[in-house]
């Protein structure tokens, strides 16, 4: 099966935003094994539109569509599909209910056009939107398949995960597996150079290494008529990765370094609390976005001045004025400080000067992360590099490594 | 003059990378006053991209290629736009030039497949590629305009600006003007519904609305021969839109609700703290991504457990059990006790029921938001909707409109 994506929406045109729904579509079907030949972007102009799914028609199988699925007069995806395919459009009464639970919930007025977003293409399979009113739809006219889903990334993503992606698995006959290995606290060239033997000895599996925000993933991709025998050759090429830079490897495909460390210390029946400095919050807000975020994240304090660390946190004045906010005596206090606060059993603190401004004489990039438990306190000096944000999250994300390694009872890495 | 933009490489199709450059591209077109009415991205092919090129010629004046220069056999382009226009590729001295400088002012060894980037289609002007090596090129066959660039955003950016830019803005007439009006607290079919008399009478300028997180925007454009001419129409049709929904505009272009918090707070030189209990952080972390953010934001305290809202924020155990965790009173006290316990000028508090369960006995989208400063506290309660990440969100902002309207003394809209 071959796909051409197709984004409807003058604001891509005018380059007000990215196409980045291309790409987040691309990446998942290259793991269903479909291959993406085009991408197009066109504006919400029905002529050009009907011209765009013509020349599709010929060069693709699957056609999929984003954006133009809206309540107002330019959002015209689903009219102009319909009108190709010479269908009607008929009212679903599903997501007639759940336009009108929206609007009744928010109290919000419920106008005229809102009723637009519950028309589908008669004879459709429907997505439910579960994070916005426009459903998504497939229309399998056995020649082609037509997957509409909206243009809001927010409202995109989730429903080809859970809705789209099913539906288009069992409609593909390749069987390929994939299977994301990410490392932390590795770079990728490094990363590269330890497994470049087995990535150029590979062609089934492939290796695909990427470098994504302060971590590295490998992408591994077997392809195999059985099922069971592509997982097989998953686990062997993933077992000789693993015995040269395992020592990196935190989680698979999705994983995510915070929702390691939620799953682990909910198992483990711990708590937590953030003494936040240079991350300011973050660190707390990544955990406190889990659902049951309640049974781990006892709460936290963000320190930005001193008198917050001193009259909130207790860190002495005197370490204040000669070891100065950014350093471990400090990080140490702000670990356990919070964690006595908050009645957490482990504390976390982050202090350090994320730029653009050196700070105290200290560098930017100088980190001092302090992890605290009943047994005791210890604290890790870092030295980022980059952007305050990549500073600010590359903070955040060793930070959750440190608490991870320390639930899991690994060693640390060399700091 | 109207344009499509052409990228060329596979690993956009294999959602590797996001075509960022037909943003950019795009975003430089629309100031030019060139209509850009398709984004094309095809992979290393040479028969589908001799389809890409002979369809773009049926519907665009100027072609813009991005990708595919460089020197490896899979670089196909301008030997593939050379065969469509019939051309021969010719050897560029200046570029060849260059080339040799680079690998002798990097010691590195020029294998012989360099040469190829020298390589030119006849009768072009070329673009020096000042951040790298293969030279840029424009062919103008009087029916078409085909510019090729790198594919490298860092290479094609300046050559974009420094050489391809002026080019074309002698050979185009037309003036565009672009301006981004930014609402907050209006969904976006009820502003449509309150201005679609606009919409509809309007044909230049334009005015098309777009659904961003929880925000609407509208982007107004117009055209005319002089730049100041096309400023004035653009004002003249904001100041109708702003005489009826004017009351939900916070900014234009980039700005964003924590940015315009941030730039009025350092201008009152203002301080303030965040309690925060279903935002976790959020809030304070938005703030803490500015450059500069110390001069206004003190600290906060991410109150998860009712423990933390008493021990550390001091709100009575009475209000606890008997208005509970989610109500008024706790949001009031959480903010005056944070603005007080930071020594900040103003406090702002979020509780509230994330979802996806009940809590308390209260709906999932239950927010009570606090603001406090020297001369009283208030606090609001909104029901909002969808998921536990849009609720975060939505309150989060909300916050920062409420603290905007206060520093800029506006009215509340009505809780």
């Amino acid at each position: 099966m071959n796909a051409e994506i197709i984004a409807v929406g003058s604001e891509l045109l005018l380059g007000q935003i990215a196409n980045t729904n291309a790409q987040f579509i691309s990446e998942q079907l290259a793991a269903l094994g479909v291959d993406v030949f085009f991408h197009t972007v066109c504006g919400d102009n029905e002529a050009r539109m009907i011209d765009v799914i013509k020349n599709a028609e010929n060069r693709a199988d699957l056609l999929i569509f984003t954006g133009g699925l809206g309540p107002t007069k330019d959002d015209l995806t689903k009219e102009t599909v319909a009108r190709v395919l010479g269908r009607k459009l008929v009212t679903d009464q599903a997501a007639m209910d759940s336009i009108v639970h929206y609007f009744q919930v928010t109290g919000r007025e419920m106008t005229e056009n809102n009723k637009k977003q519950a028309l589908i293409i008669d004879g459709s399979h429907v997505l439910p939107n579960r994070h916005g009113m426009a459903p998504g739809m497939i229309v399998d006219t056995k020649k082609h398949i037509y997957l509409l889903m909206p243009g809001v990334p927010s409202e995109m993503k989730p429903m080809f995960l859970d809705f789209a992606r099913g539906w288009l698995s069992t409609h593909n006959e390749e069987h390929i597996q994939s299977r994301v290995l990410r490392f932390f606290g590795i770079g990728e060239s490094q990363l590269e150079t330890k497994i470049l033997d087995l990535i150029d000895a590979q062609s089934n599996p492939t290796i695909a290494p990427l470098a994504k925000e302060s971590e590295v993933t490998l992408r591994l991709t077997a392809k195999h008529a059985r099922k069971d025998a592509a997982e097989a050759m998953l686990d062997q090429i993933e077992a000789k990765i693993a015995a040269r830079v395992g020592v990196y490897l935190y989680g698979y495909d999705d994983d995510s370094l915070p929702q390691i460390v939620f799953q682990l210390m909910r198992n483990q029946k711990k708590t937590i609390a953030f003494a936040e400095s240079l991350t300011g919050g973050m660190a707390a807000d990544w955990l406190a976005a889990y659902p049951g975020a309640s049974s781990v994240l006892n709460g936290g304090v963000v320190c930005y001045t001193n008198q917050v660390k001193n009259q909130v946190l207790h860190v002495p004045e005197s370490i204040l004025n000669t070891d100065g906010a950014v350093s471990a005596a400090c990080a140490e206090k702000m670990a356990s400080s919070v964690r006595i606060l908050c009645d957490a059993d482990l504390g976390l603190s982050f202090t350090g000067v994320a730029g653009p401004d050196k700070s105290e004489g200290k560098a930017v990039g100088t980190v001092y992360i302090g992890l605290s438990d009943q047994e005791g306190t210890q604290s890790y000096r870092f030295q980022f590099n980059g952007s305050r944000r990549k500073i600010r999250i590359q903070s955040t994300k060793t930070g959750y490594d440190l608490v991870r390694r320390h639930l899991q009872k690994l060693p640390n890495l060399n700091h």
